[in-house]
């Protein structure tokens, strides 16, 4: 319910002669633990199950460059060129099937407003609803890069309970009212209904309705943040909550997982009013996107068969899935986890008494790296579970990486059962007094 | 002196749902005039002398998609993976010996970070400097995105004068002393030191040390955006400011010019503290500047010889202001004019009692488009002037331009006299009295 970020220590510039210069929303950027971790975690001796980067080992290269050679000798002087704020009309168009699969068959190129990755949507978004002291509702934990954008906004960050279901509707509804009582504006709910980072949960089709019927009725804006959607291990994709309400809802996907990151090409549909603004604060923000980028995708889309990239991928990372699944099952059988239906995350809890961020060093020291819970709370929360990525590892690593993990928790548990019966009894009997 | 804009209409949605729950930061924001023009202006039989998009035509298309092949089919899982916040580390290291032509030889690596786009080290800047009611110093004229964000942020624009050898030192000390004697924070000063968009004038060598003296005096950071300064057409380059002074500029420079924009890179150098979180910035707008856009940078820097290509952009932009100029000493003797030493524009003065704005459709209508002045002012002043680009259209394409907006402004001469000595000359007695 605060912005502050107590998890996360700033790095302080010693005699920044501009330090009392700063606007007031810089004081709570804070660089986030993922990015902290990065330097180490990618050494190739450390197995790390904590970035979320897509496995980009199967993707034709070779093909790709010659499709890309092309499109840059026949369309050179566009693809280099100034573009649109709101984006290339093509790609706006070629969207539409995407979007067509989680049941949007309204959505019309206009609507459509392209972005530099899911990321700056996020941003733009925030950016033209939200003041200083404004609320947003989200699911906990959350996405960490949503967090830090509503930050780095002087948003106050609500907490939404969410279980196997996903987002409750009744404590949404509640959270609304209570703000409202308390004086607050509640600008938006964000959520992540599809194979949630880090939960890896998805939001109930039957829960889906009823949360619309709630925001409807208490006039909140949904912002429906869905790059893992297409990435469901049975192959089955679950209504986008935009495909029943096209006045309520800002979605938002992306193209990062579902072919790659590395154009930071995204996608946003959105009722009139607010994509006119989104225009308008895009031009603002960069100016245009990339028409480069834009083509490689549009290139990409027109000439390879994506659907089959993705059924691809979705074969790849069920596989990783389950070496993870089992692997937990064998070395980690006291913890507990969800089995999660796609996309790339699972959400561990750890055993009772241990600290998932204060145990980091020393899982990195036993070369394994993942992401703790405390990453994904504004309020401290989160020590007691990790975040473990099977997007990137081959099944191989990932059971390595969760062996390896196995025995920093039995080592800890060992340290902590030593101190239970040491002064840690003491200690805890004092405070019960 | 305002942030509101008083010459673009905001286009109303009618009906918007949402249009009491914006942010206060929204509702400054407004289609800027050249985006509105965008879209006439860019067909076929219009001679466009409104738009800012480099020429591309000579570059080596084919050439070039060779060796973007290549590059992505031996390093396409970087390309299109997800990068570092700050950019690329090989590309940091790339633009020292570019700044270096401009005197800045003391810049690391770690001193640097890639935006996306200058327009966006702006947006960058701005955000972790700026609360709304903070006052940016700026020479007017002004560059029209920059004062887009500005509004975004709502921030207080001052206009700082400047003549023909650009900012005045003096009124830049008296304008700071006044805005704190009012009590205002004056978080910066913005300036485009080198053939200025849209004035086109160059600040005097002699000038930039006691602009550096007064701001470090005076404890005000100077943001220097330099996309220009390597296009001076005598092949002569300019100390930057912050070649001069290390700690107290931000200096922005861009390849949208010297290479192409469509990729979206730009870099800027700040001191530690700003730097520190200009890149805490840049992950929450945009996770990470695109990785395949970079390396498509590095690729060309490393591979081609881009000093020869800026001497050719040299030549061939310096041919097209000879022509802009040659062509308003024939068609337009009674207006007064600049002749840029570099950059892209002509700032364009023209006869008493026309309205540069007011006649545009007119303009547009014989077939020629330009920017009207008011477009670069926050405070309604600009229709005296117009700002035409020679960046894009052959010389012969400029001269018909500036042929048909002779024939325009003539016959709005011939109205205006009509309109003197008619009712004109009675409205104006009526309002001396
Ligand atoms: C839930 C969620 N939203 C948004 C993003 C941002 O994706 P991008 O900016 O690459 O489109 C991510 C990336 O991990 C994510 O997990
Ligand atoms: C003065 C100035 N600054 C910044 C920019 C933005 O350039 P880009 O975002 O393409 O790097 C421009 C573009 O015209 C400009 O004229």
């Amino acid at each position: 319910m605060t912005t502050a970020n107590p998890n996360t220590a700033p790095t302080v510039i010693s005699n920044d002669p501009w330090f009392d210069s700063y606007a007031h929303r810089a004081e709570s950027m804070r660089a986030s633990e993922i990015r902290a971790l990065f330097a180490v975690a990618s050494r190739p001796e450390v197995v790390s199950l904590a970035g979320g980067m897509p496995y980009l080992g199967r993707m034709p290269f070779a093909e790709l460059s010659e499709q890309l050679a092309r499109m840059l000798r026949e369309q050179g002087e566009v693809a280099w060129q100034y573009g649109s704020a709101q984006g290339d009309p093509h790609l706006r168009e070629d969207v539409l099937p995407i979007m067509a699969l989680e049941g949007i068959t309204d959505a019309q190129p206009d609507d459509v407003v392209i972005t530099n990755g899911s990321q700056s949507g996020l941003d733009l978004i925030t950016r033209i609803m939200c003041d200083p002291g404004d609320v947003i509702l989200a699911e906990a934990p959350n996405y960490v890069g949503a967090l830090g954008v509503f930050q780095s906004f002087q948003v106050d960050v609500v907490n939404v309970t969410m279980d196997a279901d996903g987002l409750i509707p009744e404590a949404f509804e509640e959270a609304v009212q209570a703000q409202r009582r308390a004086g607050k504006h509640v600008k938006m709910l964000y959520t992540v209904p599809n194979f949630h980072n880090p939960a890896g949960v998805t939001m109930s089709v039957e829960r889906r309705p009823r949360i619309l019927e709630i925001a409807r009725r208490l006039h909140v804006l949904i912002v429906e943040d869905n790059p893992y959607g297409l990435l469901g291990f049975d192959g089955r994709t679950y209504p986008a909550l935009r495909s029943m309400d096209a006045q309520n809802v800002v979605y938002l996907s992306s193209f990062s997982k579902i072919i790659a990151p590395g154009m930071r090409v995204a996608w946003m549909v959105a009722p009139p009013g607010i994509r006119q603004k989104l225009v308008l604060a895009n031009e603002s923000a960069i100016l245009c996107p990339s028409n480069m980028s834009q083509m490689t995708v549009t290139t990409y889309l027109d000439h390879f068969d994506w659907q089959a990239r993705i059924e691809d991928y979705r074969s790849m990372y069920r596989e990783r899935r389950d070496a993870m699944d089992s692997a937990l099952h064998e070395y980690l059988p006291t913890c507990s986890w969800n089995k999660p239906k796609g996309g790339f995350y699972t959400w561990l809890k750890i055993p009772k008494g241990l600290d998932a961020k204060a145990m980091l060093p020393r899982a990195i020291t036993a070369k394994v790296a993942y992401v703790s819970g405390t990453a994904f709370y504004n309020d401290g929360q989160g020590a007691d579970h990790m975040r473990l990525s099977f997007c990137y590892p081959t099944p191989e690593r990932i059971r390595e990486g969760v062996r390896r993990l196995a025995g920093v928790i039995d080592r800890e548990l060992d340290t902590v059962s030593l101190f239970d019966t040491d002064e840690g009894m003491d200690a805890q009997q004092e405070e019960q007094r």
